[in-house]
C-alpha cells in the first residue's frame, strides 16, 4: 500500500487529525483557513490510501497506517495453504542410508519422520544426516529414529496459520522447512511442507506483481 | 504501490487516458460531461498513485503501471548489496571430512572452495558433502576439489546484481546460495553470499514495513 508521496498541505492535515480526531472536514478546513472544497482532494488522497478513515456524522480518524502499512498487512495476512509444497515422509524404521537416498531420489532438503499410523514422530534435515554420515557407524545399519529431531522438539504449522509467522520461525529456529499439519486423535497427519524456498518463491511473485 | 481502490469514475478514466493520452484534464471531463473541478480529486488520485502520469501543456498519460507495479518496480530495485551475508570459504586442497566439519563449525549450508591466490574455484553444498559422505571412500583422504561443483559451472552474483535476478536463479538452478564475487586479474575473489535464508528475511522484513 500506498507510497503516495504526501505534499505538505496532506501532511498537515494528517497532523491535524492525528492531535484532534475524531474531527469533520469542516473543522479541519477552517482550521487551515481554507475552503471544505479545496481540501476534497487532499482528503480523499488520504482516505483512499488509507492514512486516514472517515465515519458518516463522525468525521476523520487517523488510522496511524502510515507508507506500505497497508502492504504490510496484506503480507501479514497470506496462509500457509496458499503455498505450500508436498511432503516426503519415511517411516521411522528406515535406515539413514535409505533416508538420505529418499532424499536425493525426491530432491528435498527435509524428510518428515512418521510411525506406522502415518502420524509424525520426527523430522530429518540434510545437516542431521551430514552429522550421522561422519560417524563411525554404517549407514545402512542404524535406523532413523536415533539420528531424527523427534517431537515435542519439533517446530509444526498448520494450514490457517501466517507466512510470516513461518517465515519467523524458519530463521529463528533455523531450519529450512516445517511440516504442515492436521491434528487427529492418534497425533500430527502430516499434509504439506513448507521451506525457504517457498518464501524465496513468494518474495519473487511479490516483485512479479502476482500476489498482492 | 498503491492498493487503492479505484472507483468506477476513476476506471473509466483510466479507459479514457489510456486509450486517448495524451489528454487534457479538460477534454477527459468533456467525455464525461462533467466539469474540471469535478474532476480533480481523481485525476490528483490517479496521478499521485502512479496510475497516470501529468505533463505541462501535454495532458495525462497512461503509465501502464497497475496496482501494485511500483512495489514491484522497487522489489525489483533491491540490490545483493544491501541483503548479503559472509562468505565461509575453505581451500581446494581441504579434505571431504575437513569441509563438513568446517560446515557444522559455521553453520552455513554451503562452502566456497578458493584457491591458494584466494580465487573461487568451486561450491560444496550440504547435498554435495552428503552424497561424497555415503560413498565408499574415507572422507579425510578426499580432497573437496574432487567432490565441488567447478567454475564454469558456478553461478555467482555481483554486488550491484538484483535481489530477484538472484532469487530466479536460486529457484531455477535449485540451490541455496550464490557467491557474492569481485572480478579481479586472476579471477573471481569471494565477498559475500546470498542464500534463501536472506530472501526469507527480506519477505519478513517488508511485512515489518522496514525496507520498503
Amino acid at each position: 500500500m500506498s507510497d503516495i508521496e504526501l505534499n505538505k498541505r496532506q501532511e498537515t492535515i494528517l497532523q491535524i487529525v492525528k492531535e484532534n480526531g475524531p474531527i469533520t472536514g469542516e473543522n479541519i478546513a477552517d482550521q487551515l483557513h481554507l475552503t471544505r472544497a479545496t481540501l476534497r482532494p487532499d482528503l480523499a488522497i488520504l482516505t483512499m490510501s488509507g492514512y486516514l478513515e472517515a465515519r458518516p456524522r463522525v468525521g476523520y480518524f487517523y488510522t496511524g497506517k502510515t507508507g506500505n502499512q497497508l502492504l504490510s498487512d496484506k503480507l501479514k495476512k497470506l496462509q500457509v495453504k496458499e503455498f505450500q509444497s508436498i511432503p516426503v515422509v519415511v517411516n521411522e524404521n528406515v535406515s539413514v542410508y535409505d533416508a538420505i537416498v529418499t532424499m536425493f531420489l525426491e530432491d528435498v532438503g527435509t524428510l518428515f519422520v512418521v510411525d506406522k499410523d502415518s502420524i509424525l514422530v520426527g523430522v530429518l534435515s540434510r545437516k542431521d544426516l551430514l552429522r550421522a554420515s561422519i560417524g563411525k557407524q554404517e549407514l545402512a545399519s542404524i535406523p532413523v529414529n536415533i539420528i531424527m529431531t523427534r517431537m515435542p522438539n519439533i517446530t509444526v504449522c498448520r494450514n490457517e496459520d501466517f507466512i510470516m509467522d513461518v517465515a519467523k520461525s524458519l530463521i529463528e529456529k533455523q531450519i529450512d522447512a516445517l511440516p504442515i499439519i492436521r491434528d487427529t486423535d492418534k497425533g500430527f497427519e502430516v499434509t504439506g511442507r513448507i521451506t525457504k524456498t517457498n518464501m524465496t518463491k513468494i518474495l519473487m511473485r511479490l516483485a512479479e506483481n502476482d500476489i498482492i
